[in-house]
């Protein structure tokens, strides 16, 4: 027979959490403060930390300390540091302190937010969250819950927006019928050889075939041409195939390039092609006022999304997904079981936002955003964005002085494309390319390198919190010395 | 020209950080310890929650005491409490202390493991916490990282774990071809109606169609025929269609029942089919080697999947999926866009867990496991589980005695699925739901309905961390008065 004592009795007693919590929220402000001490990008290879740790997981409790300790000496020194000021690679991934705070209560209280009645505030709350930040961003009328064809969710990247726009968008193409047959032998969609990879795997995982991706080719801002693009369009239908979603992007990742939307709609609309939107890093810029042009368009789209996780500070993961037909998206992605049906569904007065993505289960994530917007608020986001903007133009002008240097793509926001002149292209591309591995190396910073069009590239992605005009003067002095 | 100004003041300080971390740090141990004292679900109706929070954004920040306040006031109020020990129904989703610290840190580093290069130490660790998991789940060694052809990743869920086995099986079922083509068209896959949904789902989402799902029939214990799936597949081959994969359920959600995967695997084998096997709630158990059984057949498979965020007290989320044969999952994931690629990736010396599963960006989760592996270990989780188990079988044993009562599938865990018993089937059906709902209104515990074979079912999961045999007692003795 079972005792009555309680089975849960563990080395971490409340006091002992009570006590290394508080050590934790010190360490980690220690660490978002100091951040800039340390090199943004560890010197180690593959294999390094693990030869640290004990290859057996441990037969007895250890003391916190000892595991703080590791972080310490063994993981902290393994890290690239992504809220590092010098940290210029692929696109920022930053954290805000009230952000932290929310994403604590939501792993404290352990709720899941797959549906209404598994944690009503939960799904209330996102739902709240979702048209706060449609109002915030100036984003459609459209995409507020309460509209009637509307809504949004939070979604952990954009590779699942991506993915479920396409699940949406290949049910209305086929009247449904998906669902069912999984017939996607005719469905042919549409996107720039600048989209972001998500793109091209989600075309995979629907099953649709990299094939059936057709590229639209790009003018010389990386941006898709329209024309070319109702010319595929047209030859597709020809051929007997059913065009079934374009995918703009606002932001590309290698060059911030931007699709001309408008144009884009027009022609979704003559055929009815579902229009999804993928401003992942630049859509949040439009919190504020002047750059409410990053996110022209949509207001003729079926979906779209951005990350509150990259400039934003709302720690990762948070990507908001809204569309203008959500009856496409449930349609798609809505199954019932018994053990998942509840009143307040079937009286339709509640969302079940298991139904809104790939996942069941689900975080609390609102929380988060709910901190962030109501303590901070926007203000120290709106500052820092035309900040980085500031500084990415006058290290426009800085490059654009210097005779070793050309930029290479439009830079109408915080991503400056850099290239090394030269009469050769292979010579050049060498030259980008040294001068790329050096500045990693040296520790002048942490940048990535892409390819635009058959040249390399250096991107100088300006997007960490931390990063002021000092920083980038210093990288800057660092980096031409290197060339 | 931009200011030397650092962009990012906010009220949010750290020093306000510090201490209202320590204040949420507090919040939680007594939210956590004094859950049992709340109602586990909330007297609300939809909309409640929303209506007592302001439409729109605040349009300054407000300080983090009034942020907290309603916490108090309106959230708590309005969730359905997971950690609660009346909490019987779904399946649980338990935090523990160490789990919440390693989340906590998780947020505060803020950086990406979606590559080696992106933060190694985060990569290096999730591998070595795969490792761990397999040794201590008696798993076969041919998931460990260090095997010649398997290994594992964590991803959110079990629903993202069902979805990349069965890419990856569509990838090896074509050789490949599926990736360009997205030709589905002859695939058929198999499992049983006690599946969860998420496998469903999964055949919609990579476009194979619900009706290319065969439902193979299952005995009086809800678990599989394998001489049934044997037929279907002949049947199908016969008609020229391609079986790719098949989904064992080793404690399916409406019942705890277990497919006989040993058997499945040989016809599997016999046929070249992906075998994958969700045990997502159950697999866990095997931490208490009393019950390793819940792994039975397992290295016959070719993926594998268990929730340590369930009954284990990982945080959610936490899925470990564990493939032997990383190739095909690999192939059916990668993209490598210029600004993805690093030299140690292409050396072969590094893992990159984004081609490991759908989202590219991810959090720091191995952290969570490492915290609770090293400070509490799996003492406590082991002794859980035998309890709850202990405790299941005796309220078996009460139920058993009460004539108007049936126990209505096999419990050799820690899911009791009971029924009113009835001359008329709709009868005592109706007498089910009813009771249900007035266990739910009541506040006997909170419960979650089922059918089974057309009967309504009384799902008692216990399985929250602080139910105790007491809880459990309470509980039957109020719902059987409700009878």
């Amino acid at each position: 027979m079972p005792t009555a004592r309680c089975p849960y009795d563990a080395p971490v007693t409340p006091e002992e959490f009570r006590r290394h919590g508080h050590e934790l929220i010190d360490w980690i402000a220690d660490y978002v403060e100091g951040v800039g001490g340390r090199s943004v990008f560890p010197d180690i290879g593959p294999g390094d930390v693990r030869a640290q740790l004990p290859e057996h997981p441990p037969t007895a409790p250890e003391p916190f300390d000892a595991v703080l300790a590791d972080v310490d000496d063994v993981i902290v020194p393994g890290l690239t540091h992504w809220q590092h000021p010098d940290f210029f690679a692929w696109f920022p991934s930053n954290v805000t302190y009230p952000s932290i705070l929310g994403e604590l209560l939501a792993s404290g209280l352990g709720v899941n937010a797959m549906a209404w009645v598994t944690s009503p505030a939960a799904t209330e709350l996102e739902t709240l969250m979702l048209d706060w930040m449609q109002e915030l961003l100036g984003l459609p009328e459209g995409f507020r819950s309460t509209s009637e064809r509307g809504g949004g969710a939070i979604q952990g990247t954009a590779s699942e927006s991506t993915l479920i726009a396409m699940l949406a968008a290949r049910w209305r193409a086929t009247g449904g019928a998906v669902n069912d047959d999984g017939d996607t032998t005719r469905l042919v969609g549409y996107c720039t050889s600048q989209a972001h990879s998500s793109i091209e795997k989600g075309f995979r995982i629907a099953g649709i075939g990299t094939a059936r991706m057709r590229v639209v080719p790009h003018d010389d801002r990386y941006a898709m041409r329209p024309r070319a693009l109702a010319e595929m369009i047209t030859a597709d239908v020809a051929a007997g195939l059913v065009p079934f979603i374009v995918v703009t992007s606002h932001g590309t990742t290698s060059s911030m390039a931007f699709d001309p939307t408008p144009e884009v709609a027009a022609i979704c609309g003559e055929h009815g092609i579902w229009l999804h939107v993928d401003a992942a890093m630049a859509g949040i810029a439009a919190l504020e006022p002047d750059y409410r042009w990053v996110n022209a368009g949509v207001e003729l789209a079926d979906s779209y999304c951005t990350n509150p996780h990259k400039w934003m500070g709302i720690n990762f993961d948070c990507n908001l997904f809204w569309t203008a037909d959500r009856a496409a998206l449930i349609g798609a992605l809505s199954i019932l079981p018994p053990y998942l049906q509840s009143a307040a569904t079937e009286a339709g007065a509640a969302i079940d936002y298991r139904d809104w993505g790939v996942p069941l289960g689900r975080r609390f994530r609102a929380l988060k955003l709910w901190f962030a917007l109501r303590t901070d608020g926007v203000g120290p986001v709106r500052a820092m964005i035309r900040e980085h903007v500031a500084i990415t133009q006058e290290l426009a002008a800085l490059v654009a002085a210097d005779e070793r240097f050309e930029i290479v793509a439009p830079h109408p926001l915080n991503l400056l494309c850099i290239a090394r002149t030269g009469t050769d292209l292979d010579d050049a591309n060498d030259a980008t390319d040294a001068l790329i591995d050096a500045a990693n190396t040296s520790g002048a910073g942490l940048f990535t390198r892409t390819v635009l069009d058959g040249r390399s590239v250096m991107r100088i992605s300006i997007g960490a919190r931390s990063t002021t005009r000092d920083h980038v003067l210093v990288m800057w002095d660092r980096v031409s010395r290197l060339a």
